[in-house]
């Protein structure tokens, strides 16, 4: 049978991990998850209420492609809420996760064999979704005294037809400030490449609010979604808001490549926007965790990380500790007990001295894990 | 803004119908839907109660790419019970929809540039997706002689990567019967050309079973959905079957390019399986409508079509009365009330000869739908 190079991607680190961890427990051990990269709560209880009522008033069959209107309506609004920008909700494509507004974006804006620039570190299907649609990715080493996060001197003797960032990036949660984001911005233009915001953790914010690319120009493709803030990660629900004269075309895209985003759970996050006292509740759990880790990560020997913005995620080097990340997540699971990510999936080069912890789980897990860092560094010596 | 060529596809012309009939309906006007792809029914209510159940029992986040094991197990079974099939488990991959599994298929398989043959008439985003991911669709235009499904000798001079092929088709109904679909394969294989079939019809069947090119090989790709038979179109679950050796390629590309298939969609699936009295009493309904359908369309002046052997829908030659189905369509919404898709969607070409008619909704809808276009056929003269 035939066999195409663009979808040769590479595996996810992780996924060993969580096999390894899965196995850990089938064989009657304890782990506590730092690996997961999704909140570990439902989607709030007024939108399960929701979709079971709607369950039995509709046929919930397709929606049109862009979403459904009182949805659109909805996000726009958050935009006023969040960042005080009057969008107009013409612009909003509910998608079928983040991954279908990549999907969409990237086919819509480049064609086959142009280059994207991504930082490195960054999430790791960034990378693999643009060769699945032959496009070339291009990472750029960022630098750790700009928190991990692109700046216009690591791109500008790059050329590229896009650029996609992140913020709150994953895997390090540090954010773009608006002079940092509007450099990158003008650097875009200037080159007459796309810009490409993903701004999926927004939401989940401890000093600053996040700021949207929207605030600085409408010449742009944001991405965000239902699963991180909204807490709805299984449900496949997203959204993107794109320029003006592009929603036709995104439309059509749409029609054609999803058909649309899954209706029961358009449904739900539409009442998960209504949600905020059980959001905030979450919330108050990722900022008790974060106090945890700021304190308790150092205590471990784990100290050099700049402290996260949002998300909730530490990116930490471990450099001084190995020289094999994947190796060192092995020994701390079945030392400690504790799943960690290997950084290499988010940087291929640098990755190897890097660690990422995550603290999307219940406090009281995670003042655990770090317990058991604790004591298995102090071991290690 | 930047802009690729590849995004540029067609508009869906049934979304003219659509946006004219719902514009009558906001006039006061009561139309007759045959114009829809989609059953009028929803999920099974043991699907909806699953659901309810396990919302308040889960958080329902991420499930592995390939789908939960039990899902995948069940649709395993299913090929025994269909088809008298052993299949491996292991095989099927769940996906976000029919239309996920393209996505997977088409980059799996094919590199940008390479050609995929389709029949025309066929599925209209077929050709949009293959566009869209920088490939080339190839029309093969089938004869009505074969019932409008391709055979060997139109594909013979050709060059190509892959075939894909529909049975049943959507729009015409037509199945491919054992030896037509062996003969494709056995082409394909001599071509060394990726061989797809697309199976989503199967269930709807009214004489004899659908073949699944599984009964013949195993070196083919498989998709297949839970938004037809199983009336589920709006939550976006269906399934691929894969060469053995393809799994772990395509479990990485879900990975990155949808995490998982919808939670909720998963589960509510799985139950639906369980649900054959209510599937079987939506079956009843497609039947009567498919004998009222036989005897009507004739009695209106349509009678030059393949009797369908599936789906829900006939596909009738109406050159003899217009040589603009895009207006005659536009003629029949505003005179008899009745929305019916014009061929172009279907056959570029011929397809400006040709109508669409689906009898997916209540017989009652369907039997006006008919004296209504007999009427007016009547009276057009």
């Amino acid at each position: 049978m035939r066999n195409s190079r663009r979808g040769a991607v590479d595996p996810f680190i992780v996924m060993d991990v969580m096999e390894a961890a899965r196995q850990a427990e089938a064989d009657g051990r304890h782990i506590i998850h730092m690996e997961v990269g999704q909140p570990g709560t439902a989607a709030p209880k007024g939108a399960q209420e929701a979709l079971a009522k709607a369950m039995q008033e509709d046929a919930l069959g397709y929606t049109v492609a862009l979403g459904i209107p009182e949805l659109r309506a909805k996000i726009a609004e958050l935009y006023g809420e969040w960042y005080n920008i009057d969008l107009d909700p013409g612009r909003v494509v509910v998608t079928s996760g983040s991954s279908g507004a990549f999907l969409l974006a990237f086919t819509t804006l480049f064609e086959a064999g142009e280059r994207v620039a991504i930082g490195a570190p960054g999430y790791p299907s960034y990378r693999q979704i643009l060769k699945a649609l032959s496009l070339r990715p291009l990472d750029v080493p960022s630098a750790p005294e700009n928190r991990l996060q692109p700046v216009p001197d690591d791109l500008r003797a790059m050329d590229f037809e896009g650029l996609m960032v992140a913020s709150p990036a994953n895997p390090t949660g540090t954010m773009l400030d608006r002079g940092a984001m509007k450099a990158l911005i003008d650097l875009c233009h200037d080159k007459n490449a796309a810009f490409i915001s993903d701004e999926i953790y927004h939401g989940i914010e401890y000093e600053a609010k996040a700021v949207t690319a929207l605030e600085l120009t409408d010449d742009c493709y944001v991405i965000n979604s239902f699963s991180k803030y909204f807490s709805m990660t299984g449900w496949r629900v997203g959204w993107m808001v794109v320029p003006e004269d592009h929603v036709r075309k995104v439309e059509r895209l749409a029609q054609n490549m999803f058909i649309c985003a899954p209706h029961a759970s358009q449904v739900a996050a539409l009442a998960a926007m209504d949600c905020r006292d059980e959001l905030e509740a979450n919330m108050a759990v990722y900022r008790a965790n974060r106090k945890l880790m700021a304190d308790g990560l150092p205590k471990a020997g784990f100290d050099k990380f700049a402290p996260p913005d949002g998300a909730f995620y530490f990116y930490v080097d471990v450099s001084e500790h190995t020289e094999d990340s994947r190796a060192f997540a092995r020994e701390i699971l079945h030392e400690a007990g504790v799943a960690v990510t290997p950084g290499l999936d988010f940087d291929p080069v640098r990755g190897a001295g890097t660690l990422r912890f995550s603290y999307a789980r219940a406090t009281e897990d995670i003042a655990e894990g770090l317990a058991r860092l604790e004591a298995f560094m102090a071991k290690r010596g």
